[in-house]
C-alpha cells in the first residue's frame, strides 16, 4: 500500500471537486515529502480539464499543517526551481495560486509556517511569502502582529482580521465547504478560470518580491542564534511531542530564556 | 409625466446633499436607461459647484439593484464611449468614483450583478470592475470566495467581510446615512474634493485592468455555454418573476443540473 | 526638573523594550515640541542595538493624542527637512515606519488629528498621510468614511474597520499590550528588523504621494474658509476646554452654522 503511505492523497468527489488530505502523522510537519507530493498534484491538476475546485483539510486530529521540517528533511526546496523557474518552495505556493482550479482551505487544528508567521521563534523571519500577502490581506498594522507576535491566533480573531475568510462552528464546517466546493464546481470552467486570472492580476505579489524573502530567509538559516533557537527547540520537543507541540508558540516568550 | 417615467430620479434636499432614487420596476435592472439616466445625473453633478453628496437609494421594496438586463435591452452601454473615453459600462463607475461629489449606497434589499458579484451563474465572469475593485477592498480569499461562490451575502457578513462599511438596524439605517451626507455636506467643498482625490491617487484600479476585464467579458458573453446558462435562468423566471429573482442565487449550485 | 516638562518621556523597561508616555497637559496637542520630542526619540532609537519594541501611550486621562496645534505652535514642522530628506512632519511618521524598531500604539481615550482624520473640521484636507496609509488599512470605502465623516470612532468599530489591530476592555489592556512587547523584544534583533523590513516593501506608501499630500496641507491651510472655521473652533473652546476637546467631532454638522 504504498499509496496510503504518501503524505496527502487526492479524493476525487467529482471530476470537478477534488479533496487532497493531509495525512503525514505525527503532525504534517512540512519537509520534502509533502512538497513533492504537492508538486505532483499540481502536475495532475494542470493537466485536468474538468476540474474547478480543491479543498484541501487534514486527517491528524488536532493538526492541520505544522510548520517547515527543523531535522534536515527539507530536500532541495529552497534551491531547485519548480515549472515556474522559482524555487520549488515558492514555486508550489506560486502555481497554487495560479492554478485555474480554485484551493479552499477547510482548516480544523492548529497551522504554522507554512504560511511563514511562526518563525521568528526560530530566529529567523519568513521567507515562504507571508511578509508578501499577509498585508494585503489584513492590513500592515495586523500583518506585522502576525508576523512579529509569533503567536496563535484562535479562529474567530482571525476572521475579524481578515486572515481567514470565516470562523464556522465545528458542526457547520464540513457542509458549508462542501456547498461551496460543488457551487464552484457547478460552473462553466473558464468563466471560473477567467474569474480568477483577473482577481490575481490585482492581488498576487511579484516574483522578485518572493525571491527576495527567500534569500533572505536563507540567509537568516545560517545565523547562529538561528541554530542555537531552533536546537533549543528541538530539545524540549519540537516535532515529537504532541503537547509541545500543540501549545509552543504561547511558551516562545519565556520559552528561551533559561 | 415623462419625469416619473424615468428610471431614476433625483431630490436636491440641499444644494450640497442630493439624493437619487432607483424607481425602475420591477427590480431595479440595469439596462440602458438605468446607464442613460447615471449618465445624465453625471452631468448635473459635474455642473454643480454647490454638490458634496449623494446617497444612492432605491425605491422598491426589496430590491436595490438587480443584475445587468439579459433580455437585449444593454444598448450600446459596452461600445459606446463616455466622457471618461472609456467604454458607458466603465466610464459610469470610473466617473462616479472620481468625481468630486461623495456617493453613499443606502441599500435595502438584494443587489447584484451591477457589482458584478453573480456572472459566474451565466456562465460569464465579471466585467465591470468588480474583479479590480474587491482584492483591495476584502482581501484575494474574499473576493474569490465572493466573485466565484456567485451567493449572497447578508448584510452582517458583507459587514464583516469589509465589503459594505457598515451593516445597520433597519431602524437606524436612514437617520445614520441623513446624518452622514448632511456632515459631508457641511465641510468645504474643495476639501472634500482634495481629499477624496488623495485617497483615490492609491485605491483606484487602472482604466487598463478596467478594460481587461471589460474585453475578456465581452468575449465570455459569445460563448455558447454563457447563452445556454441565460437562457435557463430566462425562462426559469428572472427577470419577470418576484421570487425566483430574490432567490436564485441561492438555487444555482443544483439549478442548471436538471 | 527639566525632563519632567518634556513632552514625552521615555521608560526602557528593558534594553530592547522602551515605554514612551506623551505627558502634555492639558491634551497632548500635537505641537512643535512634541515633534521634537519625536525626534529626539528618532535618535535615540536609530542608535539603540539593543532595542526591539517600543509601546506609546499617555499619561493624560481621556486623550490619547490630541490634533495638530491651531495656534501657531508647530513651527517649522512642515518646512524643514529631517534626516530622510522630508519635512519633520512627514520625516517622523517615516522614520517610526522604517525604524529597526516596532511601533505599537496603546491607546487610551481621545485620538484625533495626528492621523489626520478630523481636519475636514478645519476646512483643510488630510496632510499627514492619513489618506495614503488608510485605504490599503481598512479599504477605500471606509477610507472615505473616515476621512471624509471626520467623526469619533469608538474602539469596537475601529476594529471592525481594521483601523486598529484590536479593541480590549480596559482592564485586560496593559497586560495584553505587555506581554506582547515582551514577546517581541525576546526574539533576535535582525529577524524582527529583516521581517518588518519585508512587510514595509509591500505596504509603505511612496514618498511622492505623501509629499503630494502635504503640499495640497500647505495650501490649503491658506484658504480663507480654513482661517475662518479654525478661528470658529478656537472661540468654541479647542484645545483650552476639556469638554469641548472631548465632544467637538460630534457636534461639527451644526457647529459652524450658527
Amino acid at each position: 500500500m504504498a499509496k496510503s503511505a504518501a503524505p496527502l492523497r487526492v479524493i476525487e468527489e467529482t471530476p470537478a471537486y477534488w479533496r487532497v488530505v493531509f495525512d503525514y502523522p505525527p503532525f504534517n510537519i512540512l519537509d520534502a515529502a509533502i512538497f513533492e507530493g504537492l508538486q505532483d498534484l499540481l502536475v495532475r491538476m494542470d493537466t485536468s480539464e474538468s476540474l474547478r475546485v480543491v479543498v484541501f483539510e487534514s486527517a491528524i486530529p488536532d493538526f492541520y499543517l505544522a510548520h517547515f521540517d527543523l531535522t534536515g528533511k527539507t530536500g532541495n526546496i529552497t534551491t531547485a526551481v519548480g515549472r515556474s523557474g522559482l524555487p520549488i518552495l515558492i514555486d508550489t505556493f506560486v502555481r497554487l495560486t495560479k492554478s485555474p482550479a480554485i484551493s479552499i482551505a477547510k482548516i480544523r487544528g492548529c497551522v504554522r509556517g507554512g504560511s511563514s508567521e511562526f518563525v521568528l521563534a526560530w530566529g529567523v523571519h519568513p521567507g515562504g511569502g507571508g511578509t508578501e500577502r499577509l498585508p494585503h490581506l489584513v492590513g500592515r498594522g495586523r500583518a506585522l502582529e502576525i508576523v512579529l507576535g509569533a503567536n496563535d491566533f484562535d479562529g474567530d480573531t482571525a476572521e475579524r482580521y481578515g486572515y481567514v475568510n470565516r470562523a464556522l462552528p465545528d458542526a457547520e464546517l464540513d457542509d458549508f465547504i462542501d456547498a461551496l466546493a460543488r457551487r464552484i464546481a457547478s460552473f462553466d470552467r473558464r468563466a471560473v478560470v477567467a474569474a480568477k486570472n483577473l482577481v490575481n492580476q490585482v492581488s498576487l505579489p511579484s516574483a522578485d518580491r518572493l525571491l527576495d524573502a527567500l534569500n533572505s530567509f536563507q540567509t537568516a538559516l545560517t545565523w547562529p542564534e538561528a541554530q542555537q533557537r531552533i536546537q533549543a527547540l528541538l530539545e524540549r520537543g519540537l516535532q515529537r511531542e504532541v503537547d509541545f507541540e500543540k501549545s509552543w508558540p504561547a511558551l516562545l516568550g519565556t520559552l528561551l530564556d533559561t
